[in-house]
């Protein structure tokens, strides 16, 4: 099985790399070429890429880093570029991946190149496993839903509900698809885009027509990925995956969310939520929208409590908060 | 009291009227002439202009016909006019309103002078009537709020929000606004246009950021319009507003509407939703925005029911469903 394009937006060069840029689609495929971890960092805090592709990107970066760095630089350049690419958007976890990477830099080999070998296989070995783990989160995914089914989702989950509707379809299961628009950056774009390619049924919802279209009686479940999930089973997602979570329970929908490794992080408190610019909200495509005198307010990620939420589908398991494993919620600690 | 642009947004002339274009707001505050019933029908339908300029549009619309109606013509040609516009826009009742033109005109004097008099003073001295109503009804929305309150409201309530604004400022109570986007026509503009210009304090989010605020603590209060609303409260109002209601009552927040008389509707059900082109969800400023494989869902309307409601601000009362006056609520008869 091909792996969706949003699922694996960046391909590694020499020393260089190429990045989907997100925003370009539908109306263009096209990628941005990173030579260096500035760059990159560029393309992370201007969402050309998102989602898994700022975890592509960060790692690629290190990666390309290590390429190009002397034998005596080698630390010193990768701890460098793990820092600034650690902090490029609040948010994200990227910090437990950077350390990672600093940490196999800093491992001492006899030959030099073995120390290069070394890194690079952990890299690459690493996100292979991620994929596999994605994938496998996926089957999972599929189990949820029977033959008929329509599902609403929010942003885009970087191929994963792609991945999820054609192991349905190998399944004889047919499933429909409800994307809401997701402002500012019309991320619903991705989503349809990418399902409606392989012909699965995809429906445009602008954000505020997803209670109406919860109380129609449409849709038999909705699914969002996760920025983040805490060791409560806490979501950190797209602003707007809260207020979807709310409508679900209003309607009695089940509401699931595709969520990693929760790290650290007890609860969605924890996390700093990132406020992005107001120029974000007040224009469109460069233009202003609104009067000058308007502020504006554009948290780019919300919190939905583990309680709004029927299921998470971890690497694993499709767990009720109820079920998190040890390492998870640590109520005892509490 | 100057009375807000939005809030009367028609000029009379003699045989034409002019209409505020208020998809050019705030750039340009521009009019479009409208000469026939049949360019009043066309502004409506392609929302140049809304809610209370709708009705505006219709009574003017019929004033001009008559205006320019031979004696013979007269009933005849306000039948015509009236049947169009009518059905413009299929939620709204603007026939209540046609039908009583229509009967008006159909009043029979010895002098045909007479006859349009009776006719335009009727015309004229209804909404002069509507324009009281709603100053006291924007008196009455006043009380329900304390000095240092932020009000979020949805789409535009046609300069009443910016009357009760300056109500609270004349009785030394500051407010503070926040207005959702609303998609697709953007009325956020509006709202944020008519208050800023006051210098009312008006904070912009996206449609998608209503839970995440609501949850945050800085609300106080939600206020919406109505375009209709039913014998038993339910509220018929841009869509966005069900969900609004549904985040309010997960927060604890109090949700008003302000509405008219409920007419002959006995509950949301029996109004006609508005389902509007798949083509202004999945284009921007007449530029596609998704794949053309992509199909859109687009009711212009949803219906919150009475029991989301905290209070419905009527033309003379500040009401809970459970304290409808006669001729609203008739739960006896069902």
């Amino acid at each position: 099985m091909e792996f969706p394009l949003l699922a694996w937006s960046a391909k590694l060069g020499d020393r260089s790399f190429d990045v989907l840029d997100e925003t370009k689609l539908p109306e263009e495929v096209s990628f941005i070429t990173v030579h260096t971890y500035r760059e990159a960092v560029e393309v992370i805090r201007t969402m050309k890429t998102r989602a898994f592709g700022q975890l592509l990107t960060v790692f690629y970066a290190l990666l390309i880093t290590a390429r190009k760095a002397s034998e005596e630089s080698l630390v010193a350049d990768i701890e460098e570029a793990a820092s600034a690419l650690k902090s490029s958007r609040p948010t994200f976890a990227f910090g437990k991946y950077t350390e990672l990477v600093v940490n196999w830099a800093k491992v001492v080999f006899t030959q030099e190149s073995d120390q290069r070998v070394f890194l690079e296989r952990n890299i690459l070995g690493l996100l292979e496993k991620i994929k596999v783990m994605r994938i496998h989160r996926a089957k999972l995914a599929a189990s949820l839903f029977a033959d008929g089914d329509t599902i609403l989702t929010h942003c885009n989950t970087s191929g994963e509900l792609l991945l999820t509707a054609r192991i349905c379809r190998e399944e004889g299961k047919n499933l429909s698809f409800y994307a809401t628009e997701t402002r500012p950056y019309f991320q619903g774009r991705l989503t349809a885009w990418e399902l409606s390619l392989e012909h699965f049924p995809v429906t445009l919802i602008h954000d505020n027509q997803a209670g109406e279209l919860l109380k129609s009686g449409a849709i038999n479940h909705v699914i969002t990925g996760a920025d983040r999930v805490a060791r409560n089973g806490d979501v950190i997602n797209k602003v707007g995956t809260l207020q979807l979570a709310i409508l679900a329970k209003e309607y009695g929908i089940p509401f699931y969310s595709f969520v990693q490794e929760p790290g650290k992080t007890e609860t969605g408190a924890d996390v700093t939520i990132e406020y992005r610019d107001a120029k974000e909200v007040l224009t469109y495509n460069h233009q202003a929208v609104y009067p000058k005198q308007c502020s504006a307010y554009y948290p780019a990620f919300d919190i939905t409590p583990h309680t709004l939420i029927s299921k998470i589908i971890t690497f694993d398991s499709i767990l009720h908060h109820s079920e998190l494993p040890e390492g998870w919620n640590n109520n005892s600690k509490h």
